[in-house]
């Protein structure tokens, strides 16, 4: 630093190196990049799983651990968990692929005509073509259709369907368009807490205000409008709130959201003038008994046209999760509901500049909401691996429950949805106190340690956002029934041994 | 809107509709969406192409019209054009998407172990789990591996490799991390002019200042550094220039730089303390004589430690063009020379909220940069179905500046790569006071003219910058030389008679 020369900017332009040669300080530096990028943060992959990945590689140079593997329950991703794909959907993916399949007696007859399908709509019968930066078009009448069957015939028109590179990117789009403002006229988001923290993160990056309304855990992380209602009138001193986010079923909750709920929250959104936007890529996991799924968009129509012609919402959905899993394919869909005519034509001209949403990724989302149907020949075997997998996610979401709760210090709640446990768990004052000392949360403290111990990798809840003094940790239900036994044993007899360390 | 309430932010707020319900104002309107998203332009996929969808319904539907078809020269869609994908990727690309194939006789087995070796990196062996945010290990490896061959030799550590969706994702992500400041501190990039429309596109919704270098179309579109430095010290008047921006060969100008220009390039670069971004997505498609692809990072590991070591550069790579041309799969990848290692921690935790690029897309980017060897089964084929699409790209950019010379008033430079040529037109008079008037760009209103009269849809222009008072358009090489030998002769006769008209 001693051989800083300063520029005309005031900032250091060049170093002697120890060698002689002058050397450039970097353009780019930690001081002078984006600041709203540095705001980001990201749990899910943040530094336990960086920690995790460490350890699996000293794990495999032969360095000796407390244990053989290293289990991710960090993350939604069914198929590294062993979940097997659809196998309908990865034929016709093949055949998409390379059609000279087509003439393959071995593959079924319905694959075949899905895949011609699909390809009749790329640009030059190729999955290499760009698409429509909104997507291929019969992808999005396939999308349209199942929307309708799906919400018992309520109406859904093509041109509100935009096809997305999972739903990450269609949700991050949509905030987009809406923040404008500075100062206290800054664009303020609701969202939930805990959230998912791709929308902390993409209101950082954008630097909108981010309102937290807490769910309440008491009631099985249940929303309320009150909750509601104090959230949006204590931001409305500082912000302009715009819009509210919802995640339903709920990530990392597992909730899922009454019928009754959601009309209440529609009724808030209209009262108080904001732009909706539903979360519903969990749509097919619902497993509690009396629960059952209602997309926001069936709701508002049943509510009739004093909302239904002037919400304005947008849902998404993705081939990631429910019974496929499908994460690395990154497909998606929104739906959008009473969006500004010249807003929608700046949306497309917005998606227009990254060309399309990759189209093996609307093939599989085509595939997802046109699969197989009675008396075509794959019927029968698609029907049998979805029941499979749901079953089993049904079991191990139960089986999590109840195994946590025996647990002294872990409280979890149902997992009546989605592919995650969010117990809360009691971590001793003494441990509360190292790990503040250590200048690290103690929720974080705890699941390092659980890591290092066990090689079990958790996401700590303060990554998500919980009330201040408690502490959580998000684990997926998704490894196979025996290895989700071993873990939820290891778990529990981890939690005892730190209880009693830090007692 | 007399009914309009004002709400205490004095917009309107609700208004009584015909039949008598209150239907609210919108919460998104044009006027109160994000500012920087209705800045942004992208000519590419903008309305001249959109008129062109619209021309293609009509024709479905049968209107008359005084052509037969669409052809859509607007953008460089191989496939749509009906260049075939090679067989080798997209066997492997089916085993993977399908992996119960791998017992199939019919495969090569060469294909077989590339997929087995891409489908062992993936979690559950499976496609569809997320990958590591910066991309599948085993791909950035071969990677590397492949720019240390193109580069002869020249180093390449896969950490500097990061996956993409598309080389897009991976420009506006740089673009990203380098924007901040405000007023005259505000980043400044330099593009080239022409330009290809993402720079402009991402630096409005970045809200950063755009510094335009021009090209000289009298010396075959190359790069002088005499106008980079004039640009860049009229633009420290009034923002902080810190990256400069290379398309190599050119978009839309098909220019191939020397060795010499890139070495100069780099010089300046380090005077001027600027991040180079180096664009080399069509660094196979190198046609003319005594022109070659010379990538940035080879130069300037070959200029010595003075530049080696510190000059900052990221360059660009793609699935979308050269011989394969796979842009639905949106693969990519960029490498990252001399980056902040702060700086590098921030990219990755920017990448991960995004969770992985399209795996497909990855698999698909690894089989490029590692293709048959000689003494696989597939190297034959390979080579063979290679070498015919890169001759008939080399055969075509030489027709299409052959015919289009043939033509007064249009004078078209050499297409030494990619894959476009963007001649300039000369536009009458009369015809530019009656665009004028109608408030278009005067090559707008002659292309759409052209599109209406003749079918096909070519992008002008003003869609990627040019010199005050030229007029251009961008059309691809890319349809089958019969068709292109068509078209040029349309665009011949279509010329003549607008000259003619507005004589």
């Amino acid at each position: 630093a001693s051989h800083q020369i300063a520029t005309r900017r005031g900032l250091p332009k060049e170093k002697m190196s120890e060698n002689g040669i002058m050397s450039r300080a970097k353009v780019l530096t930690i001081d002078t990049m984006n600041p709203t990028v540095k705001k980001v943060e990201y749990a899910v992959r943040g530094p336990i799983v960086q920690r995790a990945v460490e350890l699996e590689r000293e794990l495999s140079e032969g360095m000796k651990k407390p244990f053989a593997e290293v289990i991710k329950a960090n993350i939604g991703d069914a198929h590294a968990m062993g979940q097997q794909p659809i196998t309908f959907f990865r034929q016709v993916l093949a055949l998409c692929s390379y059609p000279e399949l087509l003439s393959d007696s071995t593959f079924p007859e319905d694959a075949k005509s899905r895949a011609c399908r699909i390809l009749q709509s790329c640009g030059g019968n190729s999955m290499g073509s760009y698409s429509a930066s909104q997507g291929i078009d019969s992808v999005r009448q396939d999308v349209a259709r199942y929307i309708e069957r799906r919400d018992g015939g309520v109406a859904c028109d093509p041109d509100n369907i935009y096809l997305t590179t999972g739903a990450s990117d269609g949700i991050v789009t949509m905030l987009k368009l809406l923040v404008c403002g500075e100062g206290t006229t800054r664009t303020g988001v609701m969202i939930p807490i805990p959230q998912y923290p791709l929308y902390s993160a993409a209101l950082a990056e954008l630097g909108a205000v981010q309102i937290n309304y807490f769910l309440n855990e008491e009631k099985c992380w249940s929303l309320d409008i009150t909750e509601l209602q104090r959230a949006v009138n204590e931001a409305r001193q500082y912000c302009n709130p715009r819009a509210l986010c919802i995640i339903n079923p709920g990530n990392p909750t597992g909730q899922v959201q009454s019928r009754q709920c959601i009309e209440d929250v529609i009724r808030f959104a209209a009262k108080e003038r904001l732009f909706l936007m539903a979360d519903e890529v969990y749509q097919d996991n619902v497993y509690a008994e009396g629960c059952q799924f209602h997309s926001f968009k069936k709701v508002l129509f049943e509510m009739g046209p004093e909302y239904a012609e002037t919400v304005e919402l947008a849902s998404f959905h993705s081939t990631s999760k429910c019974y496929m899993g499908e994460c690395g394919f990154r497909g998606g869909y929104m739906e959008i509901i009473n969006m500004d005519d010249e807003v929608k034509d700046q949306l497309t001209k917005l998606l227009s500049v990254r060309l399309c949403p990759p189209v093996p990724g609307q093939a599989l989302m085509d595939l997802v909401v046109n699969p197989p149907q009675p008396g075509e020949p794959s019927y029968g075997s698609f029907i049998k691996e979805r029941t499979a997998t749901l079953s089993a996610l049904a079991e191990k979401a139960k089986l999590t429950e109840q195994v946590l709760n025996t647990v002294q210090g872990i409280s979890c709640n149902p997992v009546q949805g989605a592919m995650y446990s969010f117990p809360r768990i009691t971590i001793p004052e003494k441990a509360v106190k190292e790990a503040t000392e250590t200048g690290q949360q103690p929720d974080m403290f705890y699941c390092m340690k659980m890591l290092e111990e066990t090689g079990i990798c958790l996401v700590p809840g303060s990554g998500f956002g919980q009330k201040d003094g408690t502490y959580h940790f998000r684990m997926t239900i998704l490894p196979p029934t025996d290895k989700l036994k071993i873990l939820l044993n290891k778990v529990k007899e981890f939690h005892q041994r730190f209880t009693q360390q830090y007692s």
